[in-house]
């Protein structure tokens, strides 16, 4: 009997000029891609890194929503006039955009002085879509949210994972991806047929080859992708007599 | 008299199972994009990252060489059948495909018995798209390749960067996208009123925020970026100046 497998899928979405002007290495993509992978059982099946450009975002939002279960964003909600990230996502799903009561509540707390310390710009922060459910930060208080099935948080990473932690449980998950990693001491051109054929054999995941150098000799990490956990053994199996 | 700006930009396309499962980090964006930006003036308006799956590679080679005058790709250029880069370009652009005598010279280099050692899985990577222009590879000699705006480089890192340094010749640069870094020890939320005046009087280039924490206290690196050199200058005076 064939086990019943649930594909969830999801595209993240890096909003931020320093990203794309080399002035920082992204390291959100690996985090979230393993998290949602291991915890949830979500495949990512798109990134994409864009500017601090309203249309742009919109035109994303829009796009990644409609094609994946899940989409997931990063950057652009902090106090700066380059944060824009809100304002996007209320304009592309057509809804109002205001200051909430619990999200200036909940940034307050981040203040000696309350809500009194609340200038324009911290505001901002507490600004979010009509209808959209608050995440939580437990760093700098400033929230992100969702709304339908796109995910606002933070760019930086520690904040970033943090938010992330506490997604769980409003995530849909689907049937985890399971991988092995089988070694080869052999350079991947040699083991290149036998692969293909296997993977033409077991169709329902994938088999990748990643090669190394060790000292001077060529090696490669074969790696096996599938949903089956059966199947995925029988692979492993068949990889391991390739060797 | 208003100087001459010249705009040239670049998408990347990071093909790649291994960089979506969260088995790899990521390294070639940065390298590319402060190399794009330092070396030729280049700026890299989007990058993505997708699976290797023919129909979309195809699909998203056609979007974005279509959007921007350049396009760079990393990954599936190996020996193996989830390395279809070459296939999915060729298809893309609508044409032919084959073993070229140029890429299996080269090829052959690196191999002590010469083309005798070239087996099925090996002539794969001297297989390229019609027309394509090889890409020098010193390492492991399998060539990359450029056809129209598309070019098409391995996602070993190491290789990666040595078949960009041999790019050069073939772009045709814009003017550099400058910047300058002034640090602020004050949080974001108290300039970014400022900011925001500031970024509208001088709407030719960007200015990022991005907050930091030393030693319990919160700061801001603020980040001006303009192609115009003298601009450049008057937006840092009046950075240092509201510090």
């Amino acid at each position: 009997m064939k086990k019943k497998i649930k594909k969830i899928n999801a595209a993240i979405l890096i909003i931020g000029n320093e990203i794309l002007s080399g002035r920082t290495q992204d390291k959100n993509i690996i985090f979230l891609t393993n998290w949602l992978n291991t915890k949830c059982g979500i495949s990512v099946n798109e990134a994409r890194i864009i500017p601090d450009i309203e249309k742009t975002i919109m035109k994303n939002i829009l796009i990644l929503s409609k094609k994946f279960n899940y989409v997931f964003t990063t950057g652009g909600i902090g106090p700066t006039h380059d944060d824009i990230t809100a304002d996007a996502i209320a304009h592309a799903f057509k809804v109002g955009l205001s200051v909430r009561e619990d999200a200036k509540r909940l940034l307050s707390t981040n203040y000696s002085d309350g809500e009194s310390s609340l200038n324009e710009a911290r505001l901002k922060m507490a600004t979010v879509p009509d209808g959209a459910v608050l995440i939580d930060n437990p760093i700098s208080k400033a929230p992100g949210f969702f709304l339908e099935n796109v995910y606002v948080m933070a760019g930086v990473p520690s904040i970033f994972e943090v938010m992330v932690e506490s997604l769980l449980p409003s995530l849909v998950g689907g049937t985890p991806l399971l991988s092995v990693s089988v070694k080869f001491l052999k350079p991947e051109s040699e083991i290149a047929k036998k692969l293909e054929i296997l993977a033409v054999d077991f169709p329902d995941g994938s088999i990748g080859s990643y090669p190394f150098n060790f000292e001077g000799n060529h090696g490669t990490n074969v790696v096996a992708r599938y949903r089956d956990k059966e199947m995925l053994k029988v692979v492993e199996e068949k990889l391991k007599k390739m060797r």
